[in-house]
């Protein structure tokens, strides 16, 4: 890799860390997690939510393609090929949910977190205007974020019990994620040319990265909610607590 | 207006107000405003901002218009007018910030602030899915804000010495929204029939305010960069240091 | 009018002059009306298709406005205007088919002919991509078809027997765009710059009007149908037999 | 397969014949290359049409599953799976008209005639609105059209002497679209339930392959021109000439 791309992809990982970083430290869920919480609520309402945006990625990622008016490009290729391959994915955490003894339907039925709604308005906006390689930069964090929710992920199993059969998400996407990852990094190699290009692509790493630590804070809030015995939408979720 | 139609709204208000609370009570630029500031910058940044966001709310408001499925209606009449009558005002927020010195130029070859993109998403999200009368919730807030940001302009026109000729953004549209508020409130007599249409009016007029709170936030870091004399796109405020 | 202006235009309307030729000597719907043809079938289908035609002038009128990238400017001022006052002119097409003694929801159920569909997936494709100019050409034949059909309307009104509360579309669309037509002009003077914009929208009054000439075709060979008592969509308007 | 099942496919098939008998027996196209056509232009004009409309396939039909509203299906799969398969086919074509020695941007340059800016709309219409099935209509005919055009081939091949590696688009379509053409019929038995499914797919088929004779005949008359040494757009294709 030439000097300056890797100057380039240094500054995207400081941006990306730096960010992971301001969530891990300030988010209520992570605390929690991290501080021997075991009620398996806390786990279930971030796999609604996470149910909730992943329905959208292959949409957004092929709207790219589907808004791309030049010629044909590996780029192109790449985003109609990596649509095709998330697609469905969302039924992973459906089938997590399914496994801890909650009613698929309910999780259909219901709706998305507010802030769960931001980040796929954001993600289909930047996916249909703006530079067209800045999708990149949400994949490129959300493709290798293994490393920085571990903790979080050992946390889950460890003090909530949680069994792999009910993980299936995050541990099948550890994995295939490993090849995303250098697909999404070869192509940010290929289609970066400018500094605006680097920097369109840093700024929807940011947003997008920052719009899902919102997500851990509105499941809090609505966890909490569940904890005190306040009104919620996610009393179907009572069932979960031993 | 029949009791339930009056207890609805009572609810949307309680919500709105709730939510401006937060929004006020929170806001280092409010503060800051309030504390009396005397840095035009502050000013001029926001008005950046809603220049940035004001041109998307004719394209969006007529997306709703675009994406109804069903026959005419007095609904969709309404989208289409409105959003007619809402072109263009983006150039006020521009002659605003002309008059204050700053080149047009500068402005239009700005990018928006990231809660600031965050924002204009979630528009045409919410214009192009979901309840189809749910824009309403913006439009109600959006076109009845003066009464709650009325300290704020107080403040900086008081304050910062800027005259009304600077700030017919918000003067013409406090007058104009007056009638626009009456008729976004009939609309909503008119429109919403169930529950579930006036919470997708609420859910959307809450989070539609929050996210306008946050680009309060991002000015304000942006301000702050500027009076530390840190890097910064906005340099060219500086001139309006007296 | 500048000369080269006038040039123009004059390219245009020949252009469109041979156009509605092509149309009014080849179409056997047209030559039945001429030829005196006193079956309000004909016209009833006519009507029913530019009742679903109609339906959609508006939404792809203000889509030319919504995918507008540039600036605020006249042109997508004129757009969302454009578009506001024409919603809802279906109606008058239904009303029309109502005043004959046919159920609205039978033609509301209905699915457009082929070619029918056919111009209304042109017209949206031609206002969400290419010369942004290019729908002007459409609204150019449209908003001035009066004087080529006129002979056609009147063989309809005087064979036919139809009275003038039965042709409100027709009668109130010739008085209602004179003004539109010279609006339309208007914007052509102030928008095409250059030769490919002219070309532009000289390419879809072009194909537009070829289009609808094809929906006529469509049209004649369901009279037909009915005519000869074949299997057919529309038997409830035989009702409209004498 | 079910009877019923293979009724509806015979059905099918009985439209899709007659329309290609349509489209054959009075094209002047297919009677000039049948009839011994010796100049390469002919084919050269229609690559280019072809190249034109194909570039679009993969968006629009990777637009299909971007606005599928429900859960995750099969269907939605194939969509983006076929969307990524057909992507950059069009650089087949811009392949033969190379070389046959003509410039590639020459080519891509050009516009395409009227009535394939007809289809590309057409497609991306029935791909965004409507049964959520009826693209494979198009589909339908797309993926086994070659012994329909067989013969028309064959014709080019012999008389106007082009070698197989000018005639790489059409060859390989071949190949590839046997298989496509199955997982298409198979995509219809699991996705067509009722009759207005059917009938959805079997009006896309129709309209999608009457448009396609279309463009065959815009493709004759910009020949015709050519032959007649009369004003054109495509006068580069002149080196063709032996």
């Amino acid at each position: 890799m030439p000097t300056t791309i890797q100057t380039q992809f240094d500054t995207l990982n400081q941006r990306m860390n730096a960010c992971w970083r301001r969530i891990l430290d300030n988010s209520p869920l992570v605390a929690a997690v991290l501080g021997g919480c075991t009620d398996r609520r806390l786990y279930a309402l971030y796999l609604i939510e996470t149910f909730h945006y992943t329905r959208h990625n292959a949409k957004n990622q092929a709207l790219v393609a589907v808004c791309n008016d030049g010629q044909h490009s590996p780029y192109l290729q790449f985003c109609l090929r990596h649509a095709a391959d998330e697609a469905g994915h969302e039924l992973m955490a459906l089938h997590d949910l399914k496994t801890l003894g909650i009613n698929p339907e309910d999780v259909t039925a219901s709706q998305p977190m507010p802030n769960t709604d931001v980040l796929i308005g954001y993600l289909y906006w930047i996916s249909v205007q703006g530079n067209p390689f800045q999708r990149l930069g949400y994949s490129y964090w959300a493709e290798s974020c293994y490393e920085a929710i571990g903790p979080v992920l050992q946390g889950i199993k460890t003090h909530m019990g949680i069994p792999p059969q009910a993980m299936t998400f995050f541990i099948d996407h550890a994995t295939i994620d490993t090849k995303h990852a250098e697909m999404v990094q070869q192509m940010i190699e290929l289609t970066a040319k400018t500094p605006a290009d680097w920097q369109a692509i840093g700024r929807v790493l940011d947003t997008s990265l920052t719009l899902t630590g919102r997500i851990l804070d509105d499941v809090y809030i609505e966890y909490e909610k569940l904890v005190k015995g306040q009104n919620s939408a996610y009393t179907y979720l009572n069932t979960l607590i031993k």
